[in-house]
């Protein structure tokens, strides 16, 4: 099957973009801005949903469900948050269509106007802080560590599949502390999960570290994020962790009785994940000849595909193929046996390589005489014919293999694209020309960042939490800085 | 923990409420019609996912997600479609807000005005099919057997938790195939999963049948449906599965090209069971002292409870405790050990029947000297002490034969409350006193069973598919009948 589509250095986001089409993973949709989730692509997302729901669940959380629409004047009570998302909110304004007076299909029935609009939630921290109201009285009800698995929507005018769309599908934690201390606490272990599951699932290094004021949540007292790079040196942020303060406890009215018999303000931290990993867990990874697969995120992690001429040669060969099938199996690998006879064997190899999949065994008539099988690895495209026994654990230890390889060969590409600058002029010519994260000094003003962002499109992605303290001059202004941050252009 | 709510006796629909709210399976929230799903509620919804994500995977079928919203135009392609939902269709009609000009709050923009309206999807044929129209092209690319997990809205007016809610959580199948034969065998395999979850996993017994013209989904050539009774003697509705002919495949132009080299339009059905299982689950089996949950889906099977004065006992009882949570967990139990000493042992006791745990052991200093354990168990509320010796076992049995209990209780429930009838009056007698299930010939018109539902509230639930053909005559016309149908008032 022939995968006609540009090469990365071509053109990088149409190489994404016809990647994500033509490997099944997602479309467009007719919906201005929203994606079809295709199977092979959902079946990916189920299983970043099974890793992260049992961290979370495994770290003491509890999954709930809150509703889809927020009240218009939720918005409001929180200054920021509504400054933050009024500009993207898809408004619901009545709740009846009605036959149109044409005979010409349905219009909105103007009778069924609602008195208040409701917001499709861009996020949920309003209804559910709003909720949280009357389930804390005392410190007893503390902490409330709830996670919901849910859809969103944000009216972003440029969408990007799976990158940045009208609505997408993310996780939100929203929790509720009796001290600062402990809802920070919770901020970091979250962030700590997040970097853990990009880095041993994702096979994708990030860095963890607080954004600058002006990259942080519409309401957050401190935003921590994990932070990756794409191939084409730009940055993506892949997820983020809160740390609400009281913002919301205060907007909301939510208090509680204190050990000491004190009515105080509740904490707050939010931390979401959403579909946009999946497309730094594409873009990360694959080549030009498809899609790469880390193999503990991949839905089909060993294909085998058996090479025939005749009938009775392929039920031989089904014969040893359901043998290895099984034995796989058995170790919890994932193994898809082709045996369709309405696509030739090398259709097959170059599908199954397109779509990523980690290890191809192929086996034919001749393997049946030496007892042997051809393994293929998808990350290296190379190939070695390997003898029977054993094979489970030899796959096994192949899928290992891979799963770090593709990690180190991610990190050692951010190490290459990782510069230290000292000076305007290096900033822009490295900003310009190499892309990648640059760490620079930056006196810790907005106005200074928004200089910068403006004059190279680069942004503060993090300032980064385990860099030690360094003191230096501003590559904009030569103020004094006590630490470089992390600065890139951005998804 | 007292929970004071009314008995089934004294108010069915409120007891029903209170043991929602109570139990922290639900509660309504600020927008008008929508629920919060606890985190005691969502666990049991969880089960039930993963339970039925696992049937429809063993059956072949794939998730995948389609867009939230759907083009106000796509609703009026097929006909009675657009007819079923037009009037309970919550509307997207801007993507902005704005600082309101009196500086109080945001209001809509109305300059971000949609050119076509969004419906909140209240069901996914119609994206779901124009969609399908470029997956399709040969009978090689079908069938397509997929699955979305998802959350819809319909406007309703009266709303009950979990029963009738604006906003539900669902999931529905949409598969496509290039016979009519085919689709329909897909239909009715659904309709086998929907009723054996229902039955081994819900305890709940199910009728499995047709519905009448009347109660049709809106664009099906036939609904089948699961319909059980509740303690009150209504039916609910637990589950549909609809053959959908070609309809949507025409009004979405969907064709294929089959094996004889012909253009035919594709054969189509829905499915989808949703929250409202939760309702059928709540109802079917609770009492008066609160939650009854079948251990299949009880988010804790097994509460161990310390008893004691001292905290050296708690010690030594702990030791045993764990050591009996452990070995239940070797087989698969979810097991909590309840050892907080914020509260006593007769709060958790009733905490715990009241949330329908379904076996609660409690260990005090008397059992550690007798190497023995109190075993309760909610359904019967029996008590007995059991030796320790191979508890684990003991308790494996004893929550099966709960499992099963349940199950033929709601059966001989069903049983007592399914009544035949032949004559108008009695019918009326039925329907109006005892409730229940009624068997009753009927003409076969949708105008009989609309006069039918006038006066007597009462609907056909289902046209049984295995009831024997019977010659006989409408209760209501006195016309000829060739079998009786069920009656019921329903939820």
């Amino acid at each position: 099957m022939a995968k006609d589509f540009p090469t990365r250095e071509e053109n990088y986001a149409q190489w994404y973009n016809d990647l994500v089409i033509k490997a099944d993973l997602a479309e467009n949709s007719a919906v201005r801005g929203s994606m079809v989730i295709k199977p092979y692509g959902y079946a990916i997302w189920e299983k970043m949903q099974a890793t992260l729901d049992k961290m979370f669940k495994d770290s003491g959380h509890v999954n709930a469900y809150f509703p889809l629409f927020i009240p218009k004047s939720f918005f409001s009570k929180e200054a920021s948050h509504v400054e933050g998302f009024a500009k993207e909110c898809a408004v619901v304004t009545h709740y009846r269509l009605k036959n149109s007076p044409d005979g010409k299909g349905v219009v909105v029935d103007e009778d069924a106007k609602l008195e208040e609009e409701l917001i499709v939630r861009p996020t949920s921290e309003t209804i559910i802080w709003d909720t949280y109201r009357n389930w804390i009285q005392s410190y007893r009800d503390l902490p409330i560590l709830v996670n919901q698995w849910a859809n969103v929507v944000r009216w972003e005018m440029r969408t990007r599949l799976f990158l940045r769309t009208a609505e997408f599908l993310w996780q939100e934690g929203h929790t509720a502390h009796a001290t600062k201390e402990e809802a920070i606490e919770e901020t970091l272990k979250i962030l700590d999960i997040y970097a853990k599951f990009a880095e041993e699932w994702m096979a994708v290094p990030v860095l963890k570290g607080v954004k600058s004021p002006n990259e942080r949540f519409a309401g957050a007292v401190d935003t921590y994020c994990i932070e990756a790079l794409m191939q084409d040196g730009k940055a993506l942020q892949a997820g983020t962790s809160h740390f609400l303060g009281q913002n919301f406890a205060k907007a909301f009215d939510v208090k509680f009785l204190s050990k000491e018999n004190k009515l105080e303000y509740v904490w707050a931290t939010s931390w979401g994940v959403s579909t946009r990993l999946m497309g730094a867990l594409i873009m990360a990874h694959s080549d030009d000849n498809g899609l790469v697969l880390p193999p503990k995120l991949a839905p089909v992690q060993v294909v085998i595909v058996p090479i025939y001429r005749k009938l009775e040669q392929l039920e031989q060969i089904s014969e040893v193929a359901l043998k290895v099938k099984e034995k796989l199996e058995k170790l919890g690998i994932s193994v898809k046996y082709d045996d369709r006879d309405t696509f030739k064997p090398g259709w097959k190899f170059s599908e199954y390589e397109f779509k990523g999949v980690p290890v191809r065994l192929a086996i034919g008539p001749r393997d049946l005489e030496n007892n042997t099988v051809e393994v293929a690895r998808r990350d290296t495209l190379e190939k070695e014919v390997l003898q029977l026994e054993d094979i489970d654990t030899k796959v096994k230890n192949l899928l290992d293999q891979i799963q770090k390889k593709l990690y180190y060969k991610a990190q050692s590409f951010r190490d290459d694209n990782t510069t230290a600058v000292d000076t305007w002029d290096e900033f822009r010519d490295v900003i310009e020309n190499k892309g990648g994260f640059v760490l620079a000094h930056w006196d810790g003003t907005p106005e200074t960042e928004e200089k910068i962002k403006e004059e190279t499109k680069a942004t503060i992605r993090t300032i980064p939490l385990d860099t030690k303290k360094e003191s230096g001059k501003c590559i904009y202004t030569g103020k004094t800085s006590t630490q470089r941050v992390i600065f890139a252009r951005a998804y």
